[in-house]
């Protein structure tokens, strides 16, 4: 197919080349005839398929045809279930070939830096491992169709406030270590025939020219080989944006953008050279996506809509079950109360908004699974369209859970409280929701609360309600999925991939969100989601990894087949993972790494591994982790690379990040050489850890006025001894020292002269 | 004096000037016989006068003349008392003028950044207004007597781990507003003689050779006219620092350093004409220094003891006394409990560590003050050099607290836990103290506490005891001082300086603090002390500007003379404060401002005025503040200047930063012309805050597609709302726009036309 290509290459204008290089419309790229280049069209996802119908308008915010519609990725991340996604992905990839689309717009990997970015539903998780793990297995499933993914929005479109201006302000080790490794386990193990560049600026420039991101890293570091495509409308300066590595503008430019690359190569501004690889890189994949779109018999809308059920009991977490008040029993009067439970908000708004082939009717579906013994009544509450309280409804309601046994009370966010565009302002739901839980408090003790959005909210009003579901946002088939949690035909199995803190403050973007102007400071750096509450050693209202079941888990007998490693090596780790409870479940075994002391900043422990698994009650299994050089290393900005300090570190199972039952440490071993130059401003502290310096140094120290003072007192001593281990090497020759500048210059000759042969770091 | 300065230069060889840039020895600088230039002695403060006797070691540790002990900064600036820190600073001329000393080496306005900084006893505030106005008045004394103060460390010396190599990366603003404002106010309003140059970098340069921070800002711009001094052992490359305008290298650099400006002289790297200034400003300062140095009579040390004790009872700040458990009844058996309290700590370990003319015994002073009615008692409890518990003592000190009627322990900080050159690594007093805390408040329900530490500790212990006295490091009059407190000689009437945290992961700087290696990253920002307290609503311990009286004050009728002004005016606002109780006493009006809506990231409120009253029973005074510009203002990076943003501010007035108790509104409007520049990636929010500019973008919008859009439902016309306003000025040609180019050029031709004639900012 390259000399293909290479030939087509050679066949087109300069326009036509330059073309190929935008959109036909909103939705297609252009075809040429003449030379049988197909149009392709591209649609936005990436939790169901939102293809406009025939007369889209210019925003693309019309109608599109029905297709279903799944959980979102703030859900599906949830399950942790690697199989799972990779499913929804094969069948998001069937769907689009049965509309021939060619390219699905998604999955969305950036990371949740706050809960506020009104986007965090498209996105997976604070932890960029989990969040790299959940993108890859959707890329790979809708890619085994033959139709290509484009992962977003890279990098670092954190917020939605001013996102087409505001400039993401991230030091590189943050930037590599949250932000873009969130993007390099999905790019390097799914291979994503394209990916979508961000509307914002990252340090200064816009990441739709951003050559360091778009060449650099994605290309030259991580391998990419598809075609990056602009956020729609993101193309600031075209020529620019191409040179950088932005081989596809989206929307059509009506001409302008073509205009500015035909005129630049004319001008000899931009060697044609650069154009015509872009046209290489989008013919790559246009061909590809032309030869595998076979055009499909329509899909089989009902196995789908059991898949959406099946992937939204999974998506929804546990968060409180008091006194084991569910499952609920399939009897007695049970209220159901809130608008939520019979317009459910099962999806967000924005681009990623699509029509479904069908809904569940949350109460028809906890009929239902009911059964006839139950009978189950309904109140509406409050209304969705307002925060103010109905006082009749508000009154209904709590007449309805005041008769009942129990009340189910469906509550959450609107539309109008999160959608793509803007951001939240504060974590809180609808007040007249509030006021309804505590009124229904009043009266039924037997209080379940069951929370659909699509990020995290405070809940000041927990203690009042003995069991709370939390449905994210879980698509077309959420009806069923709750009924089948809420009754015990589902086991829930969800953990969060977020943390909810107990408030907005709590957070630790909290001083720099949404920044100021169009500047947004990243300042808490590494410290995002778990790995600041940990450090901070802040209670969340409940912590990443966290969420119940019906049953219980035991895990015993962590091993690992070796005790030191080097970093160029491997080691495993196994778990023994037991259903002590008496129903079936699956359980979401997570792995942290801890390093024991590093001369860097680190978080106190980072998500390097997880695996979910089905046991029957008393059933045992053993689950296996491989982790290489990766999960003990942090990006050395100096090297410019991954880099293990050599020395202990503890890999820690936990049922989540705050529950640790497990651990067990390892020494690694660093295979990297590191030259540190000595000047006359380093620290005697750390000249001292060169191999060999010691004796030189104690000779020096030995001549100079320290050796020669006596502490008055305990103080001073251990003053001086502070002073002395931390001076830098030129106070040898000061505060009246014999020892001159000669003699300093020659030890330095001699310190790098030793350190040049290199050596091996050790902590 | 100028003239003859100029005579002198002139009649000075090369090698003489070069000399003179650095000193005789460690305390002097050098004379010259010949043209009468005298030899000055410079000596270690602030608190007390450190000046060694005849035969100093090299390192300046030996033991020094008998001095009065004042409380050191931490605990002083708790007295928000400008008129007793001036007395201070004239008794410590005095004393140096009776030992022949010019200099006296301090007051230190470093900001307290984090709780565990070593040094911070010297220091006084996290506050940098309430830092520099004490700063400013120590000054204002020390030169009242004709002898130079020495303002330290500029800048940024906010740790004491590897204060010598350190690099404090701060941001521009933070660095303006918070840890340069605390030495600006006190250069501008007390022109020191000296300044004395820190450690440490910041942002990458030395500060002995920071051109910007000792030319660009000292001089240029707060018109700083004495000379600088090296902190001692700080100069890294001499030839730099003097060009730089580091005029003193102290100690003697034994010719190392003269010879190197002679060289650079000689070999042209560096004019003549800067070593030629340098020696003028060192003469400038020699000659007056010298001028004024009468031969004084020995100083009254009974007077000065007196003022130590009274200085001591105002440094002290009362935490916590439940059910009125202080004062103490001059009656009954009293156990007096911890080794704290015969061996007492009343000053810092370091360079500050000086040697009192008395030392008051507390034990003694609590019997003397307690009178006759009463039996006291003494337990040793522990043991000051261990933290491990001896139990006879513990044992003996539980027996005397359960014999007695009420039991003051003395806790806090040993020195071998806080000094100059080392930091903290916590917040704990030793473990046998909390032990014996624990142990006699199971017998003794009656428990006071009388801590003396430098900085903040954690009390995890504080709901077992009654009563805390906070009495800091109260310098040689320390007990009479906290026997005036206890038994209500003296009202208490001390004020925190600073934050008290619940624990030490709530401090700002605590994931950045000490750095990495050499570098500190100031990530924290703005946000120092109580303004991220206030800002992420953590509740301290003890909040800043808190502290308890035996009376109880009103606040009442606060009234601002405008209610809108220019930013080139002030406002006086006035308030009255009545002692509503029945003991004579004095309280610490605080007065704050608040932002109500800025561009800029903004602390809620901030310390802009302060005054400290006495009242008699039933007495009512007003107090009055006058506020000008800088009041209301930030540092603008951009117009690098400080600058208000028109709009409205709340004027607080607390009796703590967590207990404001009035406030008035005023409106400042900015008379600063700001001019911005409109491109084609402003945000349409920002274009239409321009004058004009919303008949313009109203028409390029009607011609958009964005005005034939139909949103589809409430979420889509929200989203489409947001997308709008912040979208950029290019959006406007994208998105199949018809609207070209050279029409958004033209566009902003106008806008930036209309733009440049200026125009007011408002808000």
């Amino acid at each position: 197919m390259r000399e293909d290509i290479q030939s087509f290459i050679e066949q087109m204008t300069l326009e036509e080349k330059a073309g190929l290089c935008s959109g036909l419309d909103f939705w297609h790229t252009k075809g040429i005839e003449r030379l049988g280049i197909p149009s392709l069209m591209l649609t936005d996802g990436p939790h169901g398929l939102r293809k406009q119908s025939s007369s889209p308008d210019h925003l693309g915010l019309s109608d599109s045809v029905p297709a279903t519609c799944f959980p979102s990725a703030a859900g599906l991340s949830n399950s942790w279930d690697r199989a799972l996604i990779e499913r929804i992905g094969q069948a998001l990839g069937i769907e689009c070939r049965a509309e021939d689309v060619a390219i699905l717009l998604g999955p969305g990997a950036n990371i949740k830096r706050s809960p506020l970015c009104g986007r965090n539903f498209e996105y997976f998780s604070e932890d960029p491992y989990l969040s790299s793990e959940m993108a890859a297995h959707h890329i790979m499933g809708v890619q085994s169709q033959g139709v290509g993914a484009s992962l977003k929005h890279f990098a670092a479109n954190n917020q939605e406030h001013r996102r087409m201006t505001v400039d993401a302000v991230i030091d590189e080790r943050t930037l590599r270590e949250i932000y873009l490794a969130s993007f390099e386990g999905a790019v390097k193990k799914a291979k994503p025939w394209t990916v979508m560049c961000a509307y914002n600026r990252l340090n200064g420039e816009y990441c739709s020219e951003h050559d360091t991101l778009l060449k650099g890293i994605l290309r030259r570091e991580w391998g990419f080989d598809g075609f990056v495509v602009s956020d729609w409308g993101a193309v600031n300066d075209r020529v620019k944006g191409l040179t950088a590595g932005l081989e596809l503008e989206m929307p059509s430019n009506e001409g302008k953008g073509d205009l500015s690359i035909i005129q630049a190569v004319q001008s000899g501004e931009m060697p044609e050279a650069v154009l015509d690889q872009a046209v290489h890189r989008l013919l790559s994949v246009i061909l590809k996506a032309a030869n595998s779109l076979e055009p499909a018999a329509a899909f089989d809308k009902e196995a789908h809509h059991r898949l959406a059920r099946q992937a939204a009991a999974e998506s929804m977490v546990l968060l409180k079950n008091e006194g084991s008040i569910l499952p609920l029993r399939r009897e007695g009067r049970i209220a159901v109360i809130g608008e939520l439970a019979v317009k459910p908000r099962y999806q967000g708004g924005g681009s990623s908004h699509i029509h479904p082939t069908r809904l569940d009717d949350i109460f028809e579906e906890m009929k239902r699974t009911a059964g006839e013994s139950a009978e189950l009544i309904f109140a509406q509450g409050y209304h969705l369209h307002t925060d103010d309280t109905d006082h009749l409804l508000l009154e209904e309601a709590v007449r309805a859970a005041a008769s009942s046994s129990v009340a189910v009370l469906f509550a959450g966010l609107p539309d109008r409280y999160e959608s793509e565009g803007y951001d939240r302002t504060h974590l809180n739901i609808p007040y007249n929701q509030v006021r309804l839980i505590e009124a229904l408090s009043q009266v039924q003790p037997n209080l379940v609360v069951v929370l659909s959005n699509g990020a995290p909210v405070e809940m000041p009003w927990i203690t009042k309600v003995k069991g709370v579901l939390e449905a994210y946002l879980g698509g077309q088939g959420l009806g069923g999925a709750i009924a089948d949690l809420l009754f015990g035909e589902v086991n829930p199995n969800g953990k969060l991939a977020e943390t909810f803190p107990m408030r907005l403050e709590n957070n630790p973007s909290y001083l720099n969100f949404p920044g100021e102007g169009d500047r947004a400071e990243y300042k808490e750096g590494l410290f995002v989601g778990y790995r600041y509450y940990d450090a901070m050693k802040i209670k969340p209202l409940f912590p990443f990894g966290y969420g119940l079941s019906y049953t219980s888990f035991d895990y015993t007998d962590i091993e690992l087949d070796k005790k030191e490693i080097q970093d160029t090596e491997t080691v495993q780790v196994h778990v023994s993972v037991k259903n002590s409870g008496d129903r079936a479940g699956k359980e979401i075994i997570q792995l942290y790494v801890r390093d024991i002391e590093s001369r860097v900043i680190r978080p106190d422990k980072e998500l390097k591994g997880f695996a979910k698994v089905e046991l029957q009650p008393e059933e045992e299994k053993t689950v296996s982790f491989t982790l290489d050089k990766r999960a003990f290393a942090y990006y050395n900005v100096t090297l410019k690379d991954w880099h293990v300090e050599t020395g202990e570190f503890d890999i820690l199972i936990g049922k989540s990040s705050r529950d640790i039952v497990l651990c067990e440490r390892i020494v690694v071993r660093s295979t990297t050489k590191i030259n540190r130059t000595v000047t006359r401003n380093t620290a005697l502290a750390d000249v001292l850890e060169l191999p060999d310096a010691e004796p030189l140094i104690r000779e020096l120290l030995q001549e100079s006025p320290f050796a020669r003072v006596d502490a008055q007192d305990e103080v001073s001593a251990e003053m001086l001894a502070a002073f002395v281990k931390f001076m830098p090497l030129r106070s040898l020759t000061a505060f009246g020292s014999s020892i001159t500048d000669d003699r300093l210059e020659r030890l330095l000759l001699v310190l790098n002269g030793a350190n040049s042969e290199g050596y091996e770091e050790e902590s």
